[in-house]
């Protein structure tokens, strides 16, 4: 299977993210691609290839051109107010119920197109985001050229980025601008399964009311978890996306014996919809140590997600999405992988 | 004039905020209140009384009953997960375009009923809100018995809270359930002049469709300063409520050479309206030494405040917001009390 990555998303480095009561480090590291890439390789995957260039056309379509431009000047502007060495984070958000819309400066561009304290800017920040959203691009390029599976190895992560709204480490929805891709090139229906542990609600909004790209979800359920008002069995779409969105949230403590049936549904619904390419938002924080999940999957499990998943029988494009068990990550994630390229 | 006051907000207290990329301590802190209390004793007013408990009634009419009830049970709930000695508070919010209602998880609450990581929540939390608010209401019954003009020293401030919403160190808004209150006993109209630095979101949100409560504003404009999003002219009012809503908004760095004629605009908005009753939402972070503040008044242009309030000829009540420039903050409340009643 080939690898897209490149190392641009290396400077996206350095914030901190507020988790209650104190400032820590991010748990979202460039380290975290090391782990990747090094046990892929040691699994025999390693026909790695650098992004070709895209433009911004396809983010156009799934984000507002407003949003995506704060998203370019963020930090130099922040910058210009604060001087280097910082990073740029909001901390009040748009309020719901009076008609907001930012003004040219940072601090309100911030409070409105953000909506957590999970989204720092630094100065690497935009080289990453549009190197990762050219890594899905160039994923889409292959597969309509003929690749049965790809995998695009995005940093930083996409599923909680919506239209206009940055949040939980996402920035552009790369799995979304790869959805558009395909369809763009030729694809009349696009499924996306989204395994990372939690719910994406930026994806699910995205394409809420359509119906050529069907959204399903495995998540914690947001009683127990982030974004926790969003990621309801009752979300099922609306309009002509009514049936289009289905979401399977399970109770916090939830082990590969309730996961796995819940996948085995998610994959029924993606087969009955017959989609011409399969979109996998590969999060693996499902996992039982990570640091920010609260799922039991043990590593093994992870090589039966990718065989379910290969026995869908579609081409089927992987984008990386969470993971932050440093120690586990990168078998995690090749064992997917591996699961999905043995069958 | 009549002060009333209550020591109930002294446990609210020891939490810290996020402002950009570090945790600091609450710049609202129980000190202002001595330091405030003490000043007004200097400049000879000290006929303080204590408040009378009121119940949740009136707060039920400008708030959502299920934030109210929030409010209370945040602390408790927060402190059941976590154990004693930190603070709630959200790092995550409401998003945008998908309709969100809170779960019964504590982080659903705070992520649905909060809009920015600038109100804590310790275990005296809620005895302060509640005290604010029979601090609030007890001055509405001494206007109704005949008082010319009452004071409220509430703490925590309250006109950034919305509807449904805290932020900004505000939980229930004081001069709204003022305003509501005094409506309920006997006033026609009611007009609320907010002379704190920041624009109060929250009680223009709360009678933005409503004729019976007048409000208007003296803030810094949106484009340099918290909340950002809201405090235009352009807001007036809407349906039942239009041209009841006045914002004058000025830029970063306005003196008093500026800032008097705006407030007289505002008193000749307020005359036309011919109100009941004038509460006053008395913030003095417009102070040039404020920390969170950017205006240029001088301490004795809040002497010129009071008188200029006091040529409006009402029933005025009263309500303290926002100050934070510790050796200045008496001086300047004793200021406008003082200017207020030597005319
Ligand atoms: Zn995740
Ligand atoms: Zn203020």
């Amino acid at each position: 299977m080939k690898l897209i990555y490149s190392n641009d998303h290396r400077d996206h480095a350095g914030a901190k993210e507020m988790r209650y009561d104190q400032m820590i480090p991010m748990s979202e590291s460039p380290e975290r691609m090391d782990m990747i890439m090094t046990a892929l390789a040691e699994a025999g995957f390693s026909d790695a290839v650098a992004p070709n260039a895209h433009g911004l056309e396809v983010a156009h379509q799934v984000h507002d051109p407003a949003f995506v431009s704060f998203l370019e000047r963020c930090y130099p502007l922040w910058e210009a107010e604060f001087g280097p060495g910082g990073f740029a984070t909001a901390y009040t958000f748009g309020m719901r119920g009076m008609d907001q819309q930012p003004n040219p400066s940072v601090h309100s561009m911030l409070s409105c197109y953000t909506f957590d304290v999970c989204v720092p800017f630094v100065q690497g920040t935009w080289q990453a985001i549009r190197s990762a959203k050219d890594v899905a691009l160039t994923g889409v390029d292959l597969i309509h050229q003929g690749e049965r599976s790809v995998f695009s190895l995005c940093r930083p992560p996409g599923h909680h980025a919506s239209r206009d709204m940055a949040g939980g480490y996402c920035y552009l929805n790369n799995a979304a601008i790869a959805a558009q891709a395909h369809l763009n090139t030729g694809a009349k229906r696009v499924a996306i399964l989204d395994i990372d542990y939690h719910h994406g609600n930026g994806t699910q909004s995205i394409f809420y009311d359509r119906s050529d790209v069907l959204f399903a979800s495995l998540h914690c359920r947001p009683e127990d978890e982030y974004p926790f008002l969003m990621g309801y069995a009752r979300e099922v779409g609306k309009g002509p996306g009514r049936g289009y969105n289905v979401n399977l949230p399970m109770p916090r403590g939830t082990d590969y014996g309730v996961w796995g049936p819940a996948l085995a549904i998610a994959l029924a619904r993606i087969h009955s919809y017959a989609p011409d390419v399969l979109v996998v938002s590969l999060g693996v924080d499902s996992f039982a140590g990570d640091p920010v999940g609260g799922f039991e999957l043990q590593s093994p499990d992870f090589v039966a997600i990718g065989q379910a998943i290969a026995q869908a029988g579609l081409p089927t494009h992987f984008v990386m999405e969470g993971g932050y068990a440093m120690e586990a990550l990168g078998t995690n994630v090749a064992n997917v992988i591996s699961g999905y390229s043995k069958i």
